[in-house]
């Protein structure tokens, strides 16, 4: 639960409806898909069926509570801006359908004020709370792709492994899968490959990408792996990745662009000859969100800042040849960051991993 | 790919901006989640990020491409509209955001037109192409339920059992889980329960609640087991509810209402003794969503049509002693229907099913 103070935004409404899930699950701490969150300048107040009643209670403690069972959400709504004399009623422009907007403007004798980007900007920056609940879907994912790997049998497919890693984040208490990418051989050079049904050969790389969800709160981590030592442009290939990405963990520091990082590391890799074959952007936000602000890309505006939590991720794919990434999720500190994703970082042969690899 | 004439619109604009991601899927083919789908009275085109370029080729065949990446798909939809002497766009409501218009007035000098309900009556009744691909994605859903039990061991969590599960899901080729309910003991009376760390004990009985989505198209079965013969009370609720669902699917025939067949089923149970204990609808349909067109309740408007694919999935609930439900998804026929899941629907016992079971 995490407050916004209406006073900036004064001068353009009395207060605002949060429609935005994230933003209302960000602000009320309530976790149900049903619900209308009201912020007005004295506090917060959760407009929901009766069967949320005591979810809201427990999830919302700071929220005052309003049942819309019986005049339903709008008629309700009305009935309590009126009482607390407000006016102008602020709304997420990206939240609302158009059509929810003109069903609002026929039930409420309010002024609707379109707004953007008031909520975002207060989740830049992650909470203590917060950074613990990313750090622990972190090593749900991390824990999944060991055992999973742990699982692996000559023959299996990429899918078939990549089921295995699923199983085991699921045991091991994700709420639900993010995304999850397996691409083995020739497939590496797929930067957002799905897991095919591609048997994994030998003396081949294995990228393995795996976001997951706990509590809300999502992780993001590539490693790259072989099964058994590849052919040198391999090795090569995922060298100047590991050194590309350490470089570029290396220079975060508050305060910093995130243009300059993804920059750096861009340029980093055209010297060690891999320019073109980096075809994205360098990294981006954690949080309730998988994707989020800010983005680490050459246009980037966003400048890093302490408690901000983000992936630096290049990779390298060629056609033909086959690929490799590797990324950390982050967080940022006052001395630089701290790698909230743990597993070695180095090319490791998935068959010192495999209990069914013959040794 | 399904066709949409414009013809009846004629009054209200000259082409249909389709930007709800199922409808887009729907009339085009294309499974990316980018681009623009417009219709106009002579054809479809896509504007398309030129990476999708080949993609809908492939899936979109009959669809006009336009690549947007050098003006950007807003201005280069404004050269096209004007190219086809076009003056009222309509676009869908529901699925565009407040921003999004705004965004589109500033950007288009065409009038835009708000419509709703263009797309989605189309897509009430399933071709036998959609009735093959949810058969499909039910087969996946029943064969999971069975290796899922297979793998079941005294001590098992539902939680657990849940992970097994979805692992023989993705296994068998499942494109994504949609959702997973399993509940035990008393918890079977939460009708939507998440799987929890209760370890499902003795003589209980056990509901397992499924979806999965394959090549886009989902399916849904719930079906009740037990572990060892259950107490009389939870034998007796789990007959009612077989009954009703029997009773509710041999009612199905094309031209009968929704609302009255969850009128019938509900007045049956109520009969049994657990009218107050069946607290939810009864049904709804399944296709490209989840849960879709038609809505199986007491306040549907629905009439039911061939080709429509729809639930029955009565249910009873009782707190403090458990519950339970059995689901089909069926498809509509000229006769009656034709149900897509067959897995058996008398109370099974899980130790039949288990091979890890003392026999
Ligand atoms: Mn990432
Ligand atoms: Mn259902």
């Amino acid at each position: 639960m995490h407050e916004l103070s209406l006073e900036t935004y004064k001068a353009q409404f009395d207060a605002l409806l949060v429609s935005d899930p994230y933003h209302k699950r960000y602000l009320s701490g309530f976790t149900g898909s049903g619900g209308h969150l009201l912020l007005t300048q004295s506090g917060s107040e959760l407009f929901i069926a009766g069967k949320y009643w005591n979810q809201v209670a427990e999830q919302s403690p700071h929220c005052h509570r309003v049942n819309t069972d019986e005049a339903g959400w709008i008629a309700t709504l009305q009935q309590r801006l009126n009482q607390l004399d407000i006016e102008r009623l602020g709304f997420e422009s990206h939240a609302l359908s158009y059509q929810d907007v003109s069903v609002l403007q026929q039930g409420l004798s309010q002024q609707l004020v379109p707004t953007t980007e008031v909520v975002t900007p207060l989740r830049r920056c992650k909470s203590p709370q917060e950074i613990e609940l990313i750090r622990q879907a972190c090593a749900i994912t991390e824990s999944a792709i060991e055992s999973g790997l742990a699982d692996f049998k000559q023959g299996m497919s990429e899918h078939q492994l990549a089921a295995h890693i699923e199983f085991h984040a699921r045991l091991l208490g994700a709420d639900s899968i993010d995304f999850l990418i397996v691409v083995s051989g020739e497939r590496g050079a797929l930067p957002h490959g799905r897991p095919s049904n591609r048997i994994i050969g030998s003396c081949e790389l294995v990228t393995i990408d795996f976001g997951v969800v706990y509590q809300g709160y999502h992780s993001d981590v590539t490693r790259t792996f072989c099964t058994g030592q590849p052919a040198q442009a391999l090795q090569d290939l995922f060298d100047a990745v590991k050194t590309a990405q350490q470089m570029g963990v290396a220079m975060l520091r508050p305060g910093i662009t995130a243009s300059s990082v993804d920059r750096a590391v861009r340029q980093n890799l055209t010297q060690q000859g891999y320019g073109k074959a980096f075809c994205h952007g360098l990294g981006h936000g954690v949080g309730l969100q998988g994707h989020e602000y800010p983005i680490l890309n050459e246009s980037s505006q966003a400048i890093l800042e302490v408690g901000m939590v983000l992936t630096i991720e290049p990779g390298v794919y060629i056609e033909g040849l086959g690929g490799a990434r590797v990324e950390d999720t982050l967080v940022m500190t006052q001395d630089g960051c701290e790698s909230l994703t743990t597993l070695p970082r180095e090319l490791r042969d998935i068959d010192s991993i495999s209990v069914n690899a013959l040794k």
